[in-house]
């Protein structure tokens, strides 16, 4: 093919796919140089071509490598003369036996990616113990390419360190996504079974590429008719797509489907009849797919039906399905994320209360899922007390991708550093060390049973989770879930230059937007440790005046308690005591108005306005410096991502119809125009909102303790009752 | 360019392209020889290039062409050396100023698409009062390219029939589409103004290549919240992508707005402060949208706040609205789909009662909008009682494009026939001839307002319309609503070329499809006049059972009255006299059992099931031959449609990522595999459901009357109950 040509298909390629829909597998062409060094590399490669997973790992190389090198490779099978690349299972190829116990103990998700020699030369070998994990190592070799990473020493050995990968989709039935900003779901009930989206092959293919082995297609506020028979066949045939990919299918269940669906009197877990219906629901699952997960149950929480219902515990519920589970090999992910109707005590306090209890009661295919922080994916929050006090439980982390709390889609909020913030928290449960990872990942209690759930941003709108920015978090949550202890800034680096180009003077900028953006988020919205300070219901916008309505606890003034003297939750053992429920060094650390960290001090403390921070500022002018930075912060992304406007984008925005355009040339920028402008756009609104939620806050907050604002403040360009009269009936992602 | 590289690009083009998001806009190339032929005329063109509708029209045609002939053409500007096409207006342009007066009897939205002489020299002519009939000339020559038209001896001069060719969205704010199946609602309020999804722009190319020159942004069942400062914000944004393609932004106004917006005591229409508050109201839209549209009204139906509420006429309502329009231009549409709430009479004759004695007290821009049927868009209704029967009022045709009853978007279910039946129905109003869509072109009367609205059938998902042939009834709709006299074969003959190829054995066997589906689905769902016999609710599937609920007129036991003896709705002089409401000769016709159309014979009578007819058959037997023929019917849609099949379509599904796709050669068939995948599992649905359909209405029926089947019928392989027991809970479109 002559080099006319390619140039000629990276062009239209590059046209047509610049809307997002690629992901980070975009496989454009790399800096022709190093395209050079990968095709002599890379240019015959032995695969086999048996199962549909050889074959999903076959046609992702040579895609891959058709886009990227400008060349499909040879492929061969076992046998060729020439080959210079080795795909396979020890044991099934004879080519790579050799490396049967070097394979082994990676694991069974675990690969090797490594140059050696076999058969007398020199050649890249991608092997691994099971057909998943070869083609987890292919799309590893693949990011290495698109990275522009060299391969002449490579000598990669990766096993996953959390079992259970999982997403966790809020899709309702009837297509609505609640905390969904990315359009409608991602699953067509409607016209499945028969109609199997390539989409569907798509977002395997995404979750593949990170390791993510399992989703739970319905949501945990759970319709009974996700487990009737139409729905299973629709689920089996999600199923049959997503297998060759290493992903298994969940449901998250709804505890009362035995009456709703099964008419039984009763859902009581020690019931014969409800543990009858289980069991057989559970083979009627089994029996059309045959490698289902498991459940995933949201019970006695915000309304949904559980086990207290009938006097039993969590305990029982978990078990009641495990036990129905157990003989097929699936999991329940019960989550802890439940506080009580009446309000006894401080919310944060309640997941804690009534878990800690149980722990050693749950049979072994129960992995108890935890939030982040005792509250509610806040944008920061501490972690959660349940990580390390639970030793004889599998806990497994539930991360909420889908930004709720965090400006939605059209806020360019990077969620790596929250997640790493958290996952490196130490817990001290078995001394310094013992963070919330090593709680995750099994190692601190030698757990054999772990998991890491995202909440999903994912839906059907053209970029997948509603802005490409947000694809971002989708791309860190896969990372840390194969390895909590990646970092965030390295991930987000991978993902910038699979997602736009690796050219440095790319990387770079977009790099440091990420990195400061969930701070900017935190101060913005919610600094020094406030939280839950959105508008009610839908969560758009600022509410910090939220009062009143049917529970103390879903208002905002019940969290910052600010009055005239000062502001903060006391959480101290004068107040809530909520500290105790972290271990005795780090309880007086937090309850310790000295010691504790700043980005939490009035998550833990009622601090007077006058209360000295470290910048020698009050506590009030600390606030309000806070907003305002948040909001220079956003001005600094704006100006950051201006410099990487393409030249000639001005008419970006008019067209994205697919026919090729002549006439115009390949733009010089490596930032194409129509993400370049749907990205300027987004960040305007994101800066809009980020002064909205200052003045807003600041407003209120004066309001209640008449304190002037400190010099060169601007004040809010509203009095404080227009911010509350704003009215958004139709903010989406709403749970109905 | 070598043909290779052409070759190549038409390849990957085709490749990308086809996952049906560029509608009938594909312009893949044309067959060689043909290509050489229309490059020869086609390669240098002079157009202007001052205005946005100038540029949209150059634009489009240097897009098509490059597309089609594989070679953009030169573009000049007036006063080339070389040029073989003229684009312009006779006012601007020297050259084209001696077709003045011929372009002037056009219209202004008019065209002349001709090849003539000018300036010594042979030319093809794109010539229009306007420049948006200019752009509408180009998307015709389009046109012909895509069919394979020969352009030698052009001569085509068209102006509309129709003065408002109208989408109507009943899209949400909240992004939910009442009646869509097509996935979210295509405005994605949350990031307008800021974001302008070149979406907004492809959703104006389509449009204006059909001549549709007006949308309504929201649901006839209105929020007010669509009228509020930050709406309008985000609707004028909208309106200014729309703009260059001549279509006007209306919106749908709830009636009682005065009371939620400005927070008015009253909404009655003759009150001061509320002619003051739509006053002020519709002046503030003007300053952000100076061309907008004006309001689509639903007032005093089904829930809907209005006039009525005040003891007022739907007149005082739609006048109130025109009168504040008016200064600006704007117009009232003015829905006549009313039915009382106490239900006094057959719901068929309610419009009409209502406001046949209003004809003349609307004021000038009022235009009635009336439902092509007495009922609901059902898949046979006689024309409307009102088409002919209100002179002195302009009457707007009310078409449903989503297919709410008519198997949604997994039914292939082409509307042509429904539209050009009705379109062609003869009122006598002023005696034979006096055609509906005289009715509608204003032809009949002399009025000068015309329109024609579709409810749309577009959302977010990838196709648009939420499947491939979906796509040919927002095509057909905008054809007729320019041209009503069209023929929706030809129409249909059109949209296949375009849409798949204009190969005769692609196009005729899908046409032949397409003209069979209207009759399959009456026949499968509501044979012999039968109507309104869907389930409850979300109107997914059969339910002839459905009985009891608030109101007997939302049932179907009211509609087809079965009972031991006989079927159907007795509307002659002995029943509800609905007969009386058409003009005498109509009304004999139908009011005599041995005259009416067979096709509605149950709509206007009540008839033993022993019934002789035309056939032979008793009612009863042809009744169940005619359900098995719908089955049948789809059975050989399914079996054209597999005679289409590509050579090695087996993995199309796998997979749509836009990457390049290497080692695997064109496809021979002219159909892609994806869309012919997709297309084949969409019949299989439908077969599935035809059967459902036939099998429930007969168990039912069969229940009723006790008969046994006539030979050779299949009973329904399961009894009656189990057809009732069946529950959709989260079917798609619901109204919530």
């Amino acid at each position: 093919m002559s080099s006319v040509v390619i140039a000629l298909l990276m062009f239209v390629g590059t046209a047509h796919a610049e809307d997002g829909h690629a992901l980070w597998m975009r496989y454009v062409p790399v800096e022709p140089a190093l395209a050079a060094t990968y095709r002599a590399q890379l240019s015959d490669i032995v695969a086999p071509d048996t199962t549909p997973t050889q074959r999903a790992a076959r046609a992702e190389l040579e895609r891959g490598l058709a886009g990227l090198l400008g060349k499909a490779p040879r492929m061969h099978d076992e046998g060729a003369e020439q080959y210079a690349v080795v795909l396979g299972t020890p044991h099934a190829s004879a080519l790579l036996a050799p490396l049967r116990r070097e394979v082994a103990s990676l694991g069974k998700d675990g690969y090797l990616l490594k140059r050696t020699q076999l058969d007398g030369r020199s050649v890249l070998v991608v092997a691994a113990q099971r057909d998943i994990g070869v083609l987890y190592g292919v799309f590893h070799l693949l990011r290495l390419l698109q990275t522009g990473a060299p391969l002449d020493a490579l000598d990669v050995r990766e096993s996953p360190r959390v079992q259970l990968r999982v997403l966790d989709h809020w899709d309702n039935l009837d297509g609505h996504v609640e905390r969904g900003y990315a359009g409608r779901s991602l699953w067509d009930w409607q016209s499945l079974p028969e109609w199997k989206d390539p989409r569907y092959t798509d977002y395997a293919r995404a979750n593949a590429s990170l390791g993510i082995n399992g989703t739970v297609l319905n949501n945990v506020n759970a319709s009974a008719w996700s487990l009737a028979p139409d729905y299973l066949d629709k689920a089996a045939a999600l199923a049959e797509v997503f297998r060759p990919y290493g992903i298994r299918v969940y449901l998250s269940a709804r505890f009362s489907a035995p009456m709703e669906l099964g008419g039984l009197k009763t859902a009581d877990p020690l019931d014969p009849g409800v543990r009858r219906w289980w069991r057989d629901k559970v083979n009627e699952i089994y029996a059309r797919i045959p490698d289902f997960g498991g459940f995933l149950v949201k019970a006695n929480s915000e309304g949904q039906p559980g086990p207290q219902d009938c006097g039993r515990s969590h305990a029982d519920g978990a078990n009641l399905l495990a036990d129905a589970l157990a003989p097929h090999g699936g999991v329940v992910m019960w989550r802890a994320f439940v506080y009580a109707h009446d309000v006894p005590a401080d919310r944060a306090t309640q997941a804690h209360t009534e878990f800690v209890g149980l722990d050693g009661t749950f049979h072994p295919n129960v992995i108890v899922q935890v939030k982040n922080g005792p509250i509610d994916f806040q944008p920061r929050e501490p972690f959660h007390p349940l990580f390390g006090a639970m030793p004889h439980t599998p806990l497994m982390m539930e991360f909420q991708l889908t930004k709720e709390y965090l400006g939605f889609a059209t806020h360019l909020v990077y969620l790596g550093p929250l997640f790493e913030e958290v996952l490196r928290s130490d817990t001290y449960a078995r001394g310094h060390g013992s963070t919330v990872a090593s709680v995750v990942d099994g190692s601190l209690e030698g757990h054999a049973l772990t998991g890491m759930a995202g909440v999903a941003n994912i839906g059907n709108d053209r970029t997948w989770t509603g802005s490409h920015f947000d694809q971002a978090n989708w791309y860190a949550f896969g990372r840390l879930a194969w390895n909590p202890g990646q970092s965030a800034r390295d991930i987000a680096a991978d993902w910038a230059a699979m997602t736009f180009s690796p050219d440095p003077a790319v990387v770079q900028p977009i790099v440091t937007m990420m990195m400061t953006s969930r701070e900017a988020a935190v101060n913005y919205m919610t600094p020094l440790g406030l939280h839950h300070l959105m508008a009610r219901g839908h969560h758009y916008g600022p509410g910090p005046w939220v009062d009143g309505g049917p529970r103390p606890d879903w208002t905002s003034v019940y969290y910052h308690r600010a009055d005239r003297n000062g502001i903060g939750f006391d959480r101290t053992a004068r107040g809530s005591n909520a500290v105790a429920q972290y271990v005795p060094e780090l309880a007086a650390q937090y309850g310790d108005v000295t010691k504790v960290p700043e980005s939490l001090l009035l998550w833990f403390h009622h601090v007077p306005w006058d209360h000295r921070m470290a910048s020698g500022r009050t506590l009030w002018n600390e606030l309000v410096t806070r907003y305002s930075l948040g909001v220079q912060q956003v001005q600094a992304m704006q100006e950051e991502w201006a410099h990487l406007q393409p030249t000639g984008a001005a008419s970006a925005s008019t067209s994205t119809s697919p026919e090729v355009e002549r006439g115009s040339a390949p733009l010089a920028s490596p930032i194409d125009p129509q993400r370049h402008a749907e990205i300027t756009a987004f960040l305007r609104i994101q800066h809009r909102e980020a002064q909205w939620w200052r003045d807003a806050s600041i407003a209120y907050f004066q309001s209640i303790n008449g304190l002037p604002l400190p010099a060169g403040e601007a004040p809010p360009p509203h009095p404080l009752s227009y911010y509350q009269s704003l009215q958004f009936p139709s903010a989406p992602g709403d749970g109905r």
